[in-house]
């Protein structure tokens, strides 16, 4: 799309443009946008249609957004204010620089303005701050005819429109009943034949994770958010649900890369080089630091290394088969976590689980390892010094090990998650720092015992 | 709940269970009953409300579809088997052993039967496996009541009736409306007059995931699904489409843990421990072979080794180290790669920041480095053989370990996507392979240099 549109800027058929973007999606456009420099993009934004200006503007990365409010008149600032959905006025506010949000609130709806300075009081993590006010409330004793007038009347600025709550007078929430049921049961039922009472709702300070998988779990394509009350304040549309769960999913990856999350949704090309460092040093430097453990363990058991010096070519591979097997388990465990699979009381049942398997694997691992040290470290690059004695300390050590590691990498996510703590910050960097240090003290203690050193 | 529905069998109050269950959501009421012996379960399962068995059905886990299936008569079967949405029964029936399809076979309707059939063929990741072919399609030239007529006649076996598709003659695509615009239009407005032309669509062999992120992305309900010809088949909804979303984020997961993803969505607990076994050996293997180069560099400079022994005690953290922070970097690299943020073209931007980040990581964790080893190790631990020489080889490896292993961790999982592979197999265990041997060959190269060993 953008080479056509450089054609036909050079060739100045504005009107071209236009019928281009009305043929394309927003997120697309605003990527394209992206794509021109700033004197291009408040250019390119001004021709967009006036229905699909708001839409792409929502789109836009957080500093496009910015460069275009400078460049806005106030007229123009208002005119987006006044099409855009109050929780995505919201979630770009929460992203400007204090100058911005003022001339944005001052070009805003006084009544607009108000719900916008509420929904910025809810926390960050919260449901109230992904949800949005502009939801169609019904009445209990409405006929379908006359709510469908009233859906009819005021579809154009909800967000969606085929949920509808059911609230009384004072705006509790007691039912529920979508479109879909008010078309099958015909103009004249009472909403209150058809709505469903048992709702399923949750609270604003509820946390968004759990919100965006309730939907998910029961299939809503909107979950209702009440006050401490019970009165209705909001919805939470599947759309933001859906990239509540995306966000979340590489939050924990970011967390199982011990890397601490960043906050803000800018693409990682844009992300500054000192913001990247920020999120990286911290666990780095824990980590290196921690390592000092498995450096006392290893300089305390020198004159064994130096007995017989052979040893010392195997501890990579022990510490990092330790690492692996450990934080496998760690993984498969944290993702049953977060699936809701696993908890707290099951925790004896997930220990036996990954004995038995981490038997089968250590002593898989064990019978290769053997033959292979053998084979190639021995035979193939002729080392004298590995003798079928060597290869026995290493296979008992991989045995001992493994089953250490996985226990280690099974039990640290459930304990973290009733601590409270996100279970992703038990994988691969936290347990290899300490399988390492168990590995090592494996080794030198079968060595010992084996070898006589 | 569960202790409730004890209560109340124990009472013999089956009206009461029949009514709590009516309250309840199906994925919860599948998760309590799963959580019963398969002799209660047929029974509890028999005392739902008929409108919400099909629904708990489908929200059941694999083996206890399969349980009551068995238990079913052929008449409870067929009544299952009508109330299901096509595109559920296909994936219960993927899941079943061949005796078990049979007899769903039969007790379907032969016009679902030959769907399912249809359904059947598409491969497993395709968009063509997740879509429905239960959508509403409409002709241009109807008006919005006929159109509403239409929604209301065939609403109720629909798994969505907001998007409606208009199809001509020969059922091919040609535009999209919804419920909102049709009630925001009026009742005599043409079909044609409000229906979006430029349709966004996908083909029955897409990938499933490029479909879902399309649909998170566009912020669609639904998308449709053509063949070949454009000949509209069905369409994704977006809980399948979250589905799909959540399921991705696993298994990149698991990739990342050097786990073999597993098809089934068995839940852990459940999951055979062979089966766990299979999924994690095979990568156990290859890495734990492939740490023979490691063992290799150390058994080749053994006599150096053996000339400052104390080298030996810093080798872990310098492995451990290199490998963080180039899984820190792969991470973030992967998670760019699927949120489309970075292409191969993008690579030379990509190498060029991460250069920046790990001077700047390098350069703190070499100076935190120099004075612990001097004041811990040295000083606090009286080694006598950490001399500020020693300090500074290890400092300035650090150096060019974290700056090679950034560049290893960034380049190859865009190398990874570039060849068509997931790009998160490239992340900690394998780079820390390559990352091991790097940061060892490093190591002795600066030591000879420096100490002149």
């Amino acid at each position: 799309m953008k080479e056509r549109i450089e054609e036909l800027l050079e060739a100045k058929k504005i009107g071209e443009i236009s019928r281009l973007f009305a043929e394309n999606e927003p997120a697309d456009i605003a990527e394209v946008l992206g794509e021109f420099g700033d004197e291009y993009l408040s250019r390119l934004y001004r021709i967009l249609p006036k229905d699909l200006a708001a839409e792409v503007f929502v789109e836009m990365d957080t500093d496009e957004q910015e460069m275009l409010i400078k460049a806005f008149t106030d007229k123009e600032l208002r005119e987006v204010m006044d099409e855009l959905f109050l929780d995505d006025a919201v979630d770009i506010i929460e992203e400007m620089p204090a100058s911005v949000v003022k001339r944005i609130l001052a070009n805003t709806k006084a009544d607009d303005r108000k719900v916008i300075n509420e929904l910025l009081k809810y926390p960050k993590d919260s449901a109230g701050s992904i949800m949005t006010t502009e939801y169609i409330a019904l009445k209990a004793g409405m006929t379908v005819k006359e709510a469908i007038e009233r859906i009819r009347a005021v579809a154009l600025d909800k967000e969606t429109v085929y949920t509808c709550y059911v609230t009384d007078r004072s705006r509790k929430l007691i039912g529920v009943t979508t479109v879909k049921d008010m078309l099958i049961a015909g103009d004249d039922t009472l909403i209150s034949a058809i709505m469903e009472e048992a709702v399923v709702s949750a609270y604003t300070g509820d946390d968004k994770e759990d919100v965006a998988d309730m939907m998910s779990r029961y299939d809503f394509l909107a979950l209702p958010i009440v006050d401490a009350e019970g009165r209705l304040v909001g919805i939470v549309t599947v759309d933001d649900a859906m990239d509540v769960i995306e966000e979340a999913a590489s939050e924990d990856m970011e967390i199982m890369a011990a890397i601490t999350p960043t906050e803000t949704d800018t693409p990682y090309l844009k992300t500054a080089v000192l913001s990247l460092f920020r999120s990286r040093i911290p666990w780095q430097l824990i980590l290196m630091i921690s390592a000092t453990f498995t450096g006392m363990i290893i300089a305390g058991f020198e004159d064994k290394l130096a007995a017989c010096a052979v040893l010392t070519a195997f501890i990579p591979m022990l510490m990092n088969t330790g690492g692996n097997t450990g934080s496998q388990a760690a993984v498969t465990v944290i993702r049953a976590i977060s699936l809701k699979e696993v908890e707290f009381r099951d925790t004896f049942r997930v220990i036996w689980k990954e004995i038995r398997v981490a038997v089968l694997c250590s002593i898989a691992l064990a019978v290769v390892n053997f033959f292979k040290v053998i084979l190639v470290d021995g035979m193939l690059l002729s080392n004298p010094a590995v003798t079928p004695e060597v290869a026995a300390v290493i296979s008992i050590t991989l045995v001992v090990t493994v089953l250490c590691s996985q226990l280690v990498g099974c039990t640290l996510p459930i304990l973290a998650d009733k601590l409270g703590l996100d279970p992703a910050v038990m994988s691969s960097p936290f347990i290899t720092t300490i399988v390492d240090a168990v590995s090592l003290l494996i080794y030198f203690a079968v060595a010992s015992a084996i070898l006589g050193i």
